[in-house]
């Protein structure tokens, strides 16, 4: 049996059909539509020559046994936000049924080849993302993961013992990764560069590191009517020339900066703005120009204020240090993109991925990106060609040969 | 009995102690504070050769009787915001209170000079200012008023019947006005220009035309980690160009324009800003600037919204016109500030002030600005120094003598 990428569109919309609505994909993790996806996924899986089990953290494990013991894993999630598009997460689980389907007919391979579906990796519901991945690769807190509830109140610990999981014990998943010798990803891009560029597919360099902030800008409440311009201290006017300045921040180190939000006190429309909280995101894959971006902002932010005869703060909110994939298996990943069309491209993943936790906890580690339309994610209408799908399924199966030959050959 | 402005720091020490707490005034129009503090200044007109009585509005009037039936009036207001100074409002009154005593105690005046006590100029419970005089002005639309409830629910007509005042008799309150000649008013400058030119006092040319809007940059919300700085259409950017331009119009025209408050949507860490409200508040003495600068302000939000890829839409909130004060009552109240200390100065208005109301109803009208430290008000902080206190006293019954005379002139 050859590789049949069709066959995993068909499979996408049957899957779409069964797990979303008017609204989009459903498959939010724990919930019985995410149980019902997974049926699905296991109802295939039992027609292939695989052992199927699931981990102590959720994460569901189909394992095709190979001459070697070293393991080539190709990951997924089935999860997706509420609302959710067709493709995030699936597509990798369903492109990689469809090369274990092929690898499996053709006789036991030269390496131990396992499809992975990640358990949880939005995180939409508790707002932690890649747990599953995360218990696997051993960067999981179980005493914080205990703290966390839905907007329903219900714990983490409680939607998992639902669906059979002991919460304690998804550490023990750890050792799933005990001989993984490298870790293939599928995923759609989620941003506008490959479309911008004509191109399907692309070889993913890792994903940027991230540093998120919040710098409050601390003025003077004065009154709209009886305040001169030239006495004013305007805390929205130095977060307004802060916008402009990440820009230029952006563009000096090649990452990326973003103000997502702003709050402004006492914000009324007949007061000069005393205090303005904004939040600031600055992702780079390089960590010492992700802490030079850091660096020039606080100057900035400290300059424009006192300009503006204000003063600025800064808090903390999270951050995560860059995190390249394999220069080998990047080389593998272009390799095979260009098996299947003219042109590839190498480019940084803004989005973490279930493939940053597992290249953290030492395992080589590439990912595919195929194109997205618009950009557009975590939203109804996510979408990409079929044609490119199609491409995208036969790059994960060229580059599921080449990484079984590398973790021979090492 | 000569002026004593002595006096009339006391009795406002005297009101603070009857009528404050530890978080200031506490005088919001028709509770029992405010009628305490009325009841304060109806015992002291007691002692005057002066008919006091409250008008179907709920103004109070004291009428010293003069050799003419043309009337000179000096106003001002008890009520208070909450919370509030020791000083906006009442200082005038009392001021006027003092005025009153020295006209009276030198016999019969030329023209009938009378005190008047603005029922709820600052609308801080019903969210309407200037009640009392816009009824006696004719400004005032019963059917509106009848829809205000504060925040127990309670209506204005309610809050107006528990102090005797019957809401639908309000516009009779305009038979006041019918032999008015002349409207004097001191207050507090709540602004920091005459600290700014270490000046105790000012004429005052008039109050501002406000327009008030709503302007809202649309652009696309996309990943802060997968969307490149090139391809964004970011709303906070557009705002924060916008932020920086009202400098430049308000410098332009001789206004001022004041962003007061700033919403984002999604509103996120991780993402761009799709939407961004920001409210614009600009003011100025002349009509055809402040239409100019607005003018301005939307030219500009387009300029920026199209440069970054965002589109932008206008909403109205508010608008009044400039209102002018009467030039020869300013050049009368520069004399009486020059007759009192070395130096005087010529400002607009920026808040509203009842002298607004009865200069729109066609009565000559003239304020007067004494210092605020700061240029705080509307809180428990704000402050004049007590010698420019008796000093604006002494410029006010400086004031009523040339007004009476220039009144007996027309």
């Amino acid at each position: 049996m050859s590789l049949d990428s069709e066959r995993t569109i068909q499979e996408l919309k049957a899957l779409r059909e069964l797990t979303g609505d008017e609204h989009g994909a459903q498959r939010v993790a724990f919930t019985d539509t995410w149980v019902a996806a997974r049926k699905f996924l296991t109802d295939r899986l039992a027609e292939l020559p695989v052992e199927v089990h699931t981990d102590p953290a959720g994460n569901l494990w189909a394992t095709l046994e190979g001459e070697s013991n070293k393991e080539l894993l190709i990951g997924g999630h089935l999860d997706s936000v509420p609302n959710g598009g067709w493709l995030d997460g699936c597509l990798n689980v369903l492109a990689g049924l469809e090369v274990l389907r092929r690898v499996a007919a053709q006789g036991k391979p030269p390496v131990t080849v396992r499809l992975v579906d990640w358990a949880d990796e939005e995180g939409a519901r508790f707002g932690r993302s890649l747990y599953g991945s995360s218990a696997a690769g051993g960067n999981i807190d179980i005493s914080e993961m205990r703290k966390l509830r839905d907007r329903d109140g219900t714990s983490l610990e409680d939607a998992l013992a639902r669906v059979g999981v002991t919460l304690g014990n998804a550490p023990e998943a750890r050792s799933e990764l005990k001989h993984a010798a490298a870790y293939l990803e599928l995923h759609i891009e989620q941003g506008p560069v490959l479309e911008g560029l004509g191109l399907p597919l692309g070889a993913v360099l890792g994903t940027f590191g991230v540093e998120r902030h919040i710098i409050t800008f601390h003025g003077q409440a004065a009154h709209s009517g009886s305040t001169p311009m030239n006495v004013r201290r305007d805390a929205f006017r130095a977060a307004g020339q802060f916008s402009q300045e990440i820009y230029v921040i952006a563009e000096r180190h090649g990452g990326v900066c973003t103000v997502g939000s702003c709050k402004t006190l006492p914000g009324i429309v007949t007061s000069v703005v005393e205090t303005c909280e904004i939040t600031l995101d600055q992702r780079h894959l390089d960590a010492g120009k992700l802490a030079a971006m850091w660096q020039d902002a606080q100057e900035a932010a400290q300059r424009f204020a006192g300009e503006g005869g204000c003063t600025v703060t800064f808090g903390d909110l999270w951050s995560i240090e860059p995190i390249p994939f394999h220069p080998e298996l990047i080389e593998a990943a272009d390799a095979s993109i260009l098996d299947v069309v003219p042109r590839s491209h190498r480019l940084p993943s803004g989005p973490l991925h279930d493939a940053a936790e597992v290249a953290r906890a030492g395992v080589p580690t590439v990912m595919l990106f195929v194109q997205s339309l618009r950009g557009i994610s975590h939203n109804s209408i996510e979408d990409t060609e079929e044609a490119h799908i199609r491409q995208s399924v036969e790059a994960l199966d060229r580059l599921t040969d080449r990484a079984m030959a590398w973790i021979g050959g090492t």
